[in-house]
């Protein structure tokens, strides 16, 4: 008998950030939060799980955090994760909470909190990272974890197990990952706050820094700020370094077109959230219009259904999955099987500092063949991990502790 | 000066049904109720508005209309109407709640509650009834009240208002509606735990009772029930009756393409929600195998954003705009103008139970020209509101009080 989930915490963490930092075309004075669940067991072994917010409302998933969890105390972790798509589904289906999403807002990021600390809770049962809980996994075990439903037009729960077995010979040739670490790109370059001095500064550090790629905030009232500093960028980089553009959303459809095609003489490795994220047709014509240039998107993209759209409709080119935004770990494997078979590159946003995410791209990597890209590094919140992830040399390094790295220092001594 | 918005209140409000009434193939036990906005004014006169849920999580929505209105304290209610749709936005757009969003889920059934109280106090200002409310104002006054953003592609604020303005000389030869009543249809027949009897009885008790379509809640686990089911109804009520069928989202794609297909023997009026519905995609696949029969979809897509990609993708033929769970009136209107345009039918669902839609039917007819269709009618929370809307020969009256008619019984001594 492993361990048994005896009650569920959930928590309202928020953190201020400060001199600019976070700030975008949007979010003009941002603080970032976690809606956090605690699974405590018999044990002193306890699983946390996080959902990223911007700070207000977080307690407003706090609660749902203890709507939702109820039917999960005094269930044991093996006998819970065996067939955990199941449970994911009972709990995002719930007769009456699901009228508040389906699927989307507030519940759902719940949902996300709930999942992550279940699956956190479960590597550490079994001490092992998670990366490597779930490389040990056989296609069939994995596809378990996950609810496919309203997904079978496009993946059945057999073609995710099939594309999972087929990348199993070749892992080893994979392997090498795990000694080289992860490469990073930095997203902390480029606040929308941040002064032109400011701007050159951090970029030509990240380069020093061994950062081959990096983030630039666009989405100005008039879009002449935002060429300024994208060519103010690219002068201080050279011409070899990748500079990601991103606009929060605050473009039009016309808008986007209109900057877009400016920001071209830059050269933009994507650009990322040009307009609102449910406009999976405007992303559509957004991504036809700036091809080759990809059009990014993930972090406020909700969940599988809406993945689905976008990959149908050829309206995205990079996957930024985030398992702090859709329901947890779970629909992120959903995401991601799903963005193997079209194939669009995966390249998650990082809500959770990259504590989660960089134990998945190695997931990526080895067990779905995904070519190496970068992840998201933005280190503002990284004292506040008991296990911060390390970033050596622009590259993240395997996390060695079990779990999914969620632990917050805050959470400590509750 | 006119009223000032002093306080304002938060109601979770929740309503036990009884004997099966609501259920459905995925609600098995609702309850209905509302998250209530109460604005208190210097006078008696106070707005209230509601956005709809099925019970569990309601105070979820009430606590994030605190959240959310409080900058219209102190707002006087002309001077916020005469540009709500900037206010709208102002609320919509706040730059750490968005995140929980946005422009959906709980943060935006609260501002559907609030956004209605608002329109509630402004009518009862000006003591008139929202249906004369909007007929009396300009193309622009009206248009001023939209949050037109991320629309452009499809609809500027100038074509919303050239839709408006070129309606203006014909509305007299559509005034007639407002003596005749407007139709009402009849939902409460087929819930999905009724009997076989009980449902045949209800369905010729609604044909005795004046109305001439009636909806069938279908989306069972084995499909060979909804067609008896269906078999029954269309014999109980004869060839000429509209019988409407609703899954509620119990399908996936290519079992809705299954079953909508068996049922094409009944003739249905409509398949609604046929699946999960941010599905843009899949309701379009759905839509174009069972033309002529349309797919209708309203009660839980969250946004205008939605419904701009439903429109454009030929994927909906009956919009069934909710303006509980739209950012209220407001957001309601941008979706009724963008169908006219396309056009495509707009038949709202009735969260409020018809009681402020009852309002927005007569205006879409006048001022929109849409054809006279019917509204849904649902009488289980009746007797909770203060002025229920009243159905006579299966015909919706024309409400006469000043407001929304959102005024609830549980409120009137709050």
């Amino acid at each position: 008998m492993g361990l048994v989930i005896r009650k569920i915490r959930a928590h309202d963490l928020r953190f201020d950030l400060h001199d600019g930092a976070g700030s975008d075309a949007v979010h003009t004075d941002p603080q970032y939060g976690y809606a956090a669940t605690q699974l405590l067991s018999e044990s002193k072994t306890q699983g946390t799980g996080i959902a990223y917010t911007l700070g207000g409302g977080t307690n407003l998933v706090a609660q749902a955090i203890e709507l939702l969890s109820e039917p999960l105390v005094g269930r044991e972790i093996e006998e819970l994760m065996a067939d955990f798509g199941k449970v994911q589904k009972s709990i995002a289906e719930h007769h009456q909470l699901r009228w508040l999403g389906p699927h989307k807002g507030v519940i759902h990021l719940a949902l996300a909190s709930i999942t992550n600390a279940c699956f956190d809770l479960w590597a550490k049962s079994r001490q092992v990272p998670l990366w490597k809980l779930l490389l040990d996994l056989t296609p069939n075990e994995l596809a378990r974890l996950i609810d496919f439903s309203y997904l079978e037009d496009v993946l059945t729960t057999n073609e995710a197990i099939e594309i999972l077995a087929e990348k199993l010979t070749s892992r080893p040739d994979r392997d090498e990952i795990l000694k080289q670490g992860y490469p990073g790109y930095d997203t902390s370059v480029g606040w929308f706050a941040y002064s032109d001095a400011k701007l050159i500064e951090n970029a030509k550090r990240a380069v020093d820094a061994g950062f081959t790629a990096m983030k630039l905030k666009v989405g100005s009232p008039d879009p002449a700020d935002d060429v300024r500093r994208a060519r103010l960028v690219r002068e201080a980089v050279g011409p070899s370094v990748n500079i990601m553009t991103d606009a929060n959303q605050a473009w039009s459809v016309p808008m986007a077109l209109d900057v877009c095609a400016q920001l071209a003489e830059i050269n933009p490795g994507w650009v990322e959230e040009p307009t609102q994220p449910d406009d999976v047709l405007g992303h559509q014509t957004i991504a036809h219009a700036i091809a080759p240039v990809p059009v990014a998107i993930g972090e406020t993209v909700s969940n599988r259904v809406l993945w689905k759209n976008f990959l149908e409709a050829g309206a995205v080119g990079v996957v930024q999955a985030d398992c702090t935004r859709l329901a947890g770990i779970s629909e992120y494997l959903a995401v991601t099987i799903l963005a193997t078979k079209y194939p669009v590159k995966v390249i998650p946003h990082v809500g959770d500092m990259g504590q989660i995410h960089h134990h998945l791209v190695f997931f990526n990597h080895i067990a779905l063949g995904h070519e190496k890209q970068f992840l998201e590094y933005i280190p503002h919140l990284r004292e506040h991990f008991t296990s911060p992830a390390e970033v050596l040399d622009g590259a993240y390094q395997l996390p060695q502790e079990p779990g999914c790295s969620t632990g917050l220092t805050a959470l400590v001594e509750s």
